[in-house]
């Protein structure tokens, strides 16, 4: 696993919503915005609620991996991130995270979590020094 | 192909950054920021300047698919739009795509033009009426 560094960290603090990609197995891309995405204080794990999945959750039950970049007005670097996630519908940390989404609005159905590990960050902001694309950590 | 709606070319006239997400053939995910994305006049093409592509060229070259959305600040819907992409680097779209990329700063490459042809647009928006994730075009 990989952990944000502290300057990551802060970007990815300031960031409202989130650009989620995944892919179904045979490589059909998708992306849409989400708003619960909070990075857990290990530094390396994204809980991200599942409210209105639907072809994202296709695509994480039948392969595994996900991609959001941090960016944005006031936010200094330009951070791609990709982890393994894990699906979760029963337990603690689905529990607790259902608590959070429902106190934030009884509408949201906080129907999953999806538990991401990071594996790597990659520049996405030309002009750094490091090529976009290149892979950070 | 598929044309957006005039409401639609309308959110889409108000985007600055796009989330742009490709996958490669074994399905891993990736999603970048780009600023050069335009729609074309007929409503059902979109061109994406290629500055600083790695992962995503090198994801369109063996899978031709990407995925943008449509939202944010001062936009009224929520579109996911996918595709299928042709990457161009010679001929009359090319060098007019390269002429109108290095108008903006001759500090841009204009390596390649990504020419994305629509075939499927989703809501990507809860409390439309709409699920999120339903085709809509």
């Amino acid at each position: 696993m990989v952990k944000l560094t502290d300057e990551m960290k802060e970007d990815f603090a300031k960031m409202k919503i989130f650009p989620f990609a995944t892919a179904s197995k045979g490589g059909e891309p998708n992306v849409i915005p989400i708003g619960m995405c909070d990075l857990q204080e290990d530094g390396e794990t994204i809980w991200i609620a599942d409210n209105y999945f639907n072809k994202t959750r296709n695509n994480l039950d039948e392969n595994p991996r996900g991609a959001i970049y941090v960016w944005g007005p006031e936010i200094k670097g330009c951070y791609q991130i990709k982890g393994d996630i894990e699906i979760k519908t029963e337990g603690a940390d689905y529990e607790k995270m259902y608590k959070m989404v429902k106190s934030k609005g009884d509408r949201f159905p906080a129907k999953a979590l999806a538990v991401l590990k990071i594996t790597d960050v990659y520049e996405c902001k030309p002009g750094t020094g490091t090529k976009p694309g290149q892979k950070l950590l």
